[in-house]
């Protein structure tokens, strides 16, 4: 394969509050994850986040979350059914292509945020309401995840096409995911280091964990992240390692998954 | 004219607080205008209410307001521009879209909620933004107003269909809207009186003013209220009193207009 | 003993929202516990409910919970640390401590709401972040809580008082606690059967479980549930068996505790 | 006079989003207004704010405002009844009081934020509504405010003392108020330019208005703005400024007012 996305979540902004450079982030990648108004964004945020993205050829997805902006969507809530989830769901994602309507784009994938995505990993009920909400929806909506768990594995009973997902700038831990931004060393500051990391995943379409681990996995998309300054310069530095070894960077969409 | 739809507001109901006796509305009427998760409603709310309307065959309307659950989008805001309105109009209709697709239905009609809907009457701006964003979703999308003012104007600019509503319960003020709440005698509590002006309007087509006035309007649709016990008496009463008249009771979408 | 408080959780509507029957219940308690305006309440219920519970000289408790008011703070919530939890917890209480001083009235305890306090039973840190709240703001506060766990052993530490709470209309199980709701069975609906359960454990000064096992505890303050219509019904046939046993009513802090 | 206060609005960041440079002006101001978690601020950030203030020896007053946060209080909201207003006036000055105990500093002034301050200045209701809450919490609170207007008359009848305020980065009209900011030149941005003013403003206890009219008021407190970069250097200049004119710049609280 010599090709991948780079995505990275955006939108996340707030009424008066700014979260991340979204400008200069829309200028590395090729395909943008929206928050839809539950853990971050608002509609003039996904609004001018769309027509943006249209602008500049890059994909469209959905990136709901828990409806808890207070925490960012990044706290663990227990209580809702799968089926409530489902509704939140098309809530967050219907919202979102409304918006890509408006401005004559359209939603492409959905990636689930935060706590949300960590706890539907091991949720199967919860990875299959994500299933029915995106089935819903819109048939050829593309779920972007980390591969190898439940929520891999209840989008392909669903025939759902998936987009596996690497990070640039994270450790993984031998269980396959990303260390907790909380360990030391989690998250990767060297722009030479993450762009290293982000070529030989792609290389070798494999991730290595912190226990010498290779993982095996395709690697669809590669996601970088602008919520903080040195994040827009790692995304230049991936981007800039990707082309410089000849791996063509593209939407989502334009994959062949 | 021998056929009129019966419309009622609903949906308002959030997380663990119940808002109305939509089960009996939805028995009652032949659209159901339903809260958006701004002022009242939420995720779970608008699943069960699109597949209740679905099942009744009743029209489904969306009903966006201010993002004020506190007030129940009946203070005015001042403050956002038309074009931020715009996107916030665009999100809640679109969110509901997504409801309805995902049990079978679709969305008819639109119709703006408490003081977003007085705003708009007198704006200008506020009520070109509505139908921007009708038109950017749906441009079979109704417009459900009182007539006579920016917002059916707007409409008629945009090419959007007009259902003309009038009040069951609530008097008339000689500017033809609605006597403030907060008025002693506005709203009806009559079942009889509600429902003999209920027929005295579509029999006219036109309503009466307490001074007297008769302003006349094509009287596409009749509101009822469910959110006090009184209101589903009214509903009942005047729907019985329509049909016993010979007049077709029949969804917003169904009609001529 | 001769003597036990009757307590309700109230003040839990929101704006346009009603949440049970607060007038019935004030007419039947000795110590309210008022929502602060995070997983229910606002500033307009708390400072009515603070005023007559002053006129019906009931003692004004704080029942602080998570920020959710679309969970009702049922969901258990986590990633917060203990040391933000304590913030939040200061916040909640000051704010009703500034509504009873604006009507002449006094807090007297705290009560932890839902799924806070389930998480706190089992969590030191949590319970003594309580703790620091209630000491820094008032050390005469009277904490409300089921013993026999880590928020009752952290208080103990702090040397808070405890009063020590059962409930009229719920089941318990072997570990002590309340059956979940969703477990059949594990409210009571009958009136008398929850009197009975009532009276027993003022008298043996002990709650029986499910298993059958007795467990000792001073029986302080018995909860009573206004949420529901039936609520009333047993808070009224609670309080008439143990004023017909002789048992005196009265609020938590004229207890002897 | 040779003493003015330095204050500005602090504490507005909430949750994961940051506003202002906080860290920074609290190393210029003497006074800060903090938000109250209604427009902006939540526990986490007001508490940590009060313990900077108290440090600091920086006065801490509490910056109350309408509940809207997407607005961040600029929306001007009507509907509420000046008595509903006083009670969100109580819960939010309370929890403030409540944050300043458990750090063991206290709340010395109160200042309206935004809309709700612009709407204060012309109504009586609403300024009696802001004064019956100060009041109500503690009889020794200053109030923050541009003078002459109906919020400085009802702090007066209520015996209230008023710090009057001015601001050096502004601009004002002849109604004696700041130009709105959107009107072009409304915000002074060169430093030297806002020093000047300041300067002249504590020479002369009046401000200048862009029609040319001295309007004649004390100068107790100069605000300066912490929510740009450029509000930074300008607060930095306009202490400099002042130092270096001989004035004392002391916290409201050791005022002669």
């Amino acid at each position: 394969m010599s090709e991948v996305d780079l995505n990275s979540d955006l939108g996340e902004s707030f009424g008066p509050y700014k979260m991340g450079d979204d400008e200069a982030m829309l200028g590395l990648i090729t395909s943008a994850n929206v928050a839809c108004g539950f853990h971050g964004g608002d509609p003039v945020v996904m609004h001018r986040t769309a027509a943006r993205a249209l602008e500049g050829s890059i994909d469209l997805g959905a990136h709901p979350g828990f409806n808890d902006l207070w925490g960012f969507g990044r706290r663990k809530i227990a209580g809702d059914s799968a089926a409530d989830i489902e509704k939140m769901l098309i809530y967050q994602i219907a919202a979102l292509q409304g918006m890509a309507r408006a401005v004559g784009h359209r939603v492409t994938h959905v990636k689930l945020h935060g706590a949300l995505a960590t706890l539907a990993f091991d949720d199967r009920d919860l990875s299959e309401a994500l299933v029915r909400a995106m089935l819903a929806l819109d048939r050829d909506l593309i779920l972007v995840s980390t591969p190898h768990n439940e929520t891999e594995r209840a989008a392909r009973r669903g025939d759902i096409r998936v987009a596996c997902e690497v990070f640039a700038d994270r450790l993984y831990g031998d269980n396959g995911l990303t260390l907790p931004r909380s360990e030391p060393g989690a998250v990767i500051h060297d722009p030479a280091e993450a762009a290293a990391q982000a070529l030989r995943m792609v290389d070798e379409q494999a991730i290595r964990t912190v226990g010498g681990r290779k993982v095996d996995m395709p690697v669809h998309t590669i996601c970088v992240h602008g919520d903080n300054p040195h994040g827009v310069v790692i995304a230049a530095a991936v981007r800039a390692a990707l082309e410089g070894a000849g791996i063509r960077v593209r939407p989502i969409s334009e994959l062949d998954i």
